[in-house]
């Protein structure tokens, strides 16, 4: 698949174009037009994509853990593909190969119902991939693409129980509410992340400050990026001068609760709304805490249960956030920015799930799986 | 909660009268006022229940796996509650009980939704649930059951996202896929098992005997009961006479392909509707077949991937067999009927599941929980 893209990247291209241009021609944001828009080196860029998933190892055949019973049976729990997997998702060519590798290299066959700004550019994708499945022991229909991207046939994806075992929503809040409320199949979430900072009582405050800069700047538009620091009472004052100055000068906007003004008058003034915000932005809500409890309380209230992290050098303080914060990821003492299938060592991810079933945290090769029981006897009756 | 039940048998035996004798005005079959009724062996059969749950190991806490990254990170994950559950159960008060202890073992909160004609019994349960409760660092509201057994408020619990992680039907059919259709919550579905045995060319005849009467006859109602016979055509001849006679002894009525009936002429002939239908009673359907690939494929085209199982002395074929048949659990010389918790080794379970995601099989401590990931640094930035 990955040699495919590149030798057929100008028809790639050329379908790219149209889809490119339909959209100047509707008014769309540059944000989305950059998304939409190929070149030679993303096109080459999808292929090594492609090509790492590949070398990965195979998840499918693994066997978790087996046992015997006592009347002598033999318990294995096997990973297996989970069967098909759709996955809708926003005007973003390269998550089309991307997901067609996942799931492939997961034994699944995957059904891809992109954005209708894309049609055109995962027309040539997907014609390109199936030619180069044509060559190979793996059904060219395994990756099919919904060519109608009116809302009804998505819509009635979402209800083919029969045919489609796991819906991945991947895109914005909108796109992901839109799949929970009409899906009957179930639907693994990726999710928004309201990620926090915060800096306890004991912190190694140099240490507080690379870590919330690293998770607010490296990459603010990210879902593992922060979009709130929590700092406690007791080292307000040290940190927060410090801290807040350096990210200004990054060019982060900072909205505080009123003691963080108190401190540092440029903050703007942070509403309750602001708590609740993933920004994925330069914009940074700042609220000083009395007590790890209440930094708990404030994250579990306000939280999407995505990424969050402490910085503290007390044992105690560590423990409890671990065990307190209920998210997906908790971090001791390290960026939030760290959520994420290749930095986990998963190798790839399809996304970032904040929900409980199935899949929490990266969603990589073993998360596109499910598992049966084989079972060996000799002859045993109940 | 188990001493509470039986101190207060009185009192809900009290109002399970009030239910069965509402049931017997309603004339509701009998199997269904057999599963509504309670006396004091049951109530101590439910507490005893209770108290080997109670004995069971906590799932939660545990880490499953940790490693460490190269840039020193240290990831473990942890099985941590799932939050609050919502059992969407019929008219069987022992239920009630079963769930409220799985799901408080497993750490979570439970809003149990039981069948309208057990709402007198349900309701004397969870008094004494709660009050039970009530002397424990367990809240007592962590127990709540939905009043109003009302269709509405049925539906209206299968919406609220924000407050319930996770459903679980257990009923019949009806009641399961009304709750795929309506719920927006996550759903396990606990499931219908049309099971096979298959009997290969290459089988020790007199085991295979011996396990599709287990698999029918030990307890035809329940979900990993035998529901089709598969026979090799080369050992139908001998096997047939033989099994189908010790089974229709033993009250088992026999529906037939032309083969069978050929082989075996009381049988009934089968039709096409018989090769898709879990009985549930002294039913079996029978069908010889050409190859193990015949027998795959029946399976997976008429199962309903619950629980199979090949009798064989071939290697090849097991293996093939364990391979290609698609099902929760795939079973080698032993029968369809130990798929469930207790026989699995998990000590108990509140359904078996045979949706592929996050459950599959058994749903027991483990399953009612999710994980979340613990990462320990140092400094660690991206």
């Amino acid at each position: 698949m990955a040699d495919f893209l590149v030798q057929n990247c100008d028809s790639i291209l050329e379908a790219n174009q149209v889809d490119v241009e339909n959209a100047r021609k509707k008014n769309v944001s540059r944000a989305m037009i950059d998304r939409l828009t190929l070149n030679p080196e993303r096109i080459a860029g999808m292929a090594d994509g492609l090509r790492q998933i590949a070398a990965l190892p195979d998840p499918v055949g693994e066997v978790i853990s087996m046992w015997k019973r006592p009347n002598g049976l033999q318990i294995g729990q096997q990973r297996v593909p989970i069967g098909v997997i759709g996955m809708v998702y926003e005007a973003r060519p390269n998550v089309t190969t991307d997901a067609a590798g996942l799931c492939l290299k997961s034994g699944n066959a995957v059904i891809l119902r992109g954005g209708s700004e894309a049609i055109n550019s995962n027309k040539a994708i997907v014609k390109v991939i199936s030619e180069a499945l044509a060559g190979t022991d793996v059904p060219e229909d395994a990756v099919q693409l919904v060519e109608d991207t009116s809302r009804e046939t998505a819509t009635e994806l979402m209800k083919l129980n029969k045919y489609v075992d796991l819906l991945i929503p991947r895109g914005g809040a909108g796109l992901i509410e839109a799949v929970v409320k009409n899906a009957t199949v179930p639907v693994i979430e990726t999710g928004t992340g309201n990620c926090h900072v915060y800096i306890d009582s004991d912190a190694d405050l140099e240490m507080g400050e690379k870590i919330i800069i690293n998770a607010k700047t490296s990459r603010p538009a990210v879902c593992n990026a922060a979009e709130t620091l929590l700092v406690h009472a007791a080292v307000a004052e040290k940190f927060i001068p410090s801290a807040l100055a350096s990210l200004k000068n990054l060019g982060v906007e900072l909205r505080g609760c009123e003691k963080t003004r108190a401190i540092f008058p440029d903050a703007l003034p942070a509403t309750e709304e602001d708590w609740y915000t993933e920004y994925l932005d330069y914009i940074l809500a700042v609220k000083v805490v009395d007590s790890l409890e209440e930094a708990i309380d404030h994250i579990n209230k306000y939280g999407t249960k995505h990424s969050e992290a402490i910085v503290t050098r007390n044992y105690d303080n560590a423990r409890k956030f671990l065990q307190e914060v209920d998210a997906a990821a908790v971090y001791v003492n390290a960026s939030t920015r760290f959520t994420d299938g290749g930095e986990f060592g998963f190798g790839a991810e399809i996304g970032i799930s904040n929900q409980k079933l199935h899949a929490r945290g990266p969603i990589g090769l073993r998360e596109l799986t499910t598992t049966k029981y084989i079972i060996f006897g000799s002859g045993q009756i109940r």
